[in-house]
């Protein structure tokens, strides 16, 4: 960074080389004349969301959302209380759940968050964020974004990236609260997906969300869905777990000056340290990765200065 | 539009009811204190490509292309000059061809478009583009956008709307133009799909294309498509065929001021008069509908006093 570089744009990251790093290729890509100089409209950033952009501890946000609407729709339909994954709902028990892998949960996602227009389920997810707490912390989900992944999204849209949401996550869910939390608007957000159906509903026209998965937005599916939305090939992805190690391997493997980062979760006093033991992958793979294709891993314990934009009863 | 206003934004368009219309749409939406002013995070307008942005006589310019690239096919793979539609490519059968719909065309896309990385073919696309001439006036297919709504896109884009492009034509077709022609970056590309697969060819990490139809963006699947790309309902939509009527439709049924435009083919002296008897639908429903729902049917004799950039033989 240049003398005359006004206030440190990245307060909340600890001073180390991840720091240096990042400030260093965000400079290099955007001084006109550096060699590794990048076009404003080639300058894509992607970004997993849980446990990247937010905590997914204890659990998903939107299992937890999930939780709730399955309540509902079991007074609806009393007969759903058996099936596996409804009764485990209903028990809340959060181990069975997730021993259905992604693909169980976008099936429980597709039981309780289809059957209405698009714009209902957008108002009932709006409402249910606004309302409900964390079960330990006491405070709002979008209260558990990451402090420092903030500060990196506004840094780099001041430097004229566009940051994309690619996420494992339903892609109607993430974009109710994407714009007003992180600054990225709903189409800059890539999803799993839901059949979607149009058509008119007592003479609306309507777009009618499909209790079918369509899409599980995980793994190699990342790359395909980011050339589908964005038809770039990013040169930043930013990650957490086995299902971003795709995304990261394909933009680190283009031409020119790239950034690959994987958050390690390794804080046990100020969030959890569970990635060795994540129920999706033990990221022994991704440590692998980083080292074998020079993506920065980020220690949340480390390099850190601090987690949530407010401090936690654990903070 | 007040008395301060700097010269006109939409010179190609003559003066009548039309461009009264548009300009004082965008004049309302944006002008805040207006009962119908729209945020400009909302103000998404959508394109149809074909016959909408550019000239689709006497064929679709996709369609060309896939008539060279499948003498290329064959030369490789012999045995598929006995396809059907392979043959009737051969033959320049346009007529054999379009009566396969869109799905036909598709199906030859596939064939012709895939089996390489999705870089190749944005490269031989690319190359395609540069060097081909339209048959019969000579000249390279980007000099037959029309004028007209190269100026409504810069005004809308000057007003802070985002325009899309939402096409039956295949998207990665369309994105290699669309941004240098229309000023649409590629992720603003909503189009019909092929399947992607995400892999590593010789250890890179590459997209690769199946040559497997994987979406096709027309009629119902344009709302779809939209919800699904944006998130947002958008407040004006243009097109000029059947395949655009549920787009325009869904568009202006939202609440608060909306625009829905319908090109009407009628000019056989500078244009092609054809839409009364187009492959794909004839618009008799289109101009039904447009008196239903007040949508503006623009006439290419009588709303545009130019039609393309440049003067062509027949201008």
């Amino acid at each position: 960074m240049t003398a005359d570089a006004g206030p440190d744009p990245l307060p909340s990251w600890r001073e180390g080389s991840i720091k240096r790093r990042l400030l260093a290729f965000v400079a290099a890509v955007c001084t006109p004349g550096d060699p590794a100089w990048v076009a404003p409209q080639e300058r894509i950033a992607v970004f997993d969301n849980d446990g990247t952009l937010w905590s997914e501890q204890p659990m998903y946000v939107q299992l937890a959302f999930a939780l709730q609407r399955v309540r509902c729709l079991v007074a609806e339909r009393a007969e759903l209380a058996h099936h596996p994954l409804v009764a485990a709902a209903l028990a809340d028990d959060i181990e069975a759940l997730m021993g259905h892998g992604l693909e169980g949960l976008l099936e429980l996602a597709a039981m309780t968050h289809a059957g209405m227009a698009d714009a209902a389920f957008s108002a009932l997810a709006r409402a249910w964020l606004r309302e409900a707490r964390h079960p330990g912390l006491g405070v709002p989900y979008t209260g558990l974004v990451y402090q420092p992944m903030l500060e990196l999204l506004a840094l780099l849209r001041a430097r004229e990236f566009r940051s994309w949401i690619v996420t494992g996550g339903g892609v109607e869910f993430v974009r109710v609260f994407a714009e007003e939390t992180y600054g990225i608007p709903p189409e800059r957000v890539i999803g799993s997906t839901l059949q979607l159906r149009y058509g008119e509903e007592n003479g609306q026209p309507t777009v009618w969300r499909e209790a079918v998965v369509d899409a599980i937005n995980d793994g190699d599916a990342k790359p395909v869905g980011i050339a589908r939305a964005i038809g770039r090939r990013p040169i930043a992805a930013f990650g957490n777990s086995d299902g971003d190690l795709a995304m990261l391997r394909w933009t680190t493997a283009g031409p020119g000056r790239r950034l690959g980062l994987l958050l390690h979760h390794d804080d046990d006093e100020r969030e959890v340290a569970y990635d060795r033991a994540s129920a999706f992958g033990r990221l022994d793979l991704g440590l692998e990765l980083a080292r074998r294709h020079g993506w920065s891993l980020v220690s949340l314990r480390r390099d850190w200065h601090r987690i949530f934009p407010t401090p936690l009863p654990q903070d």
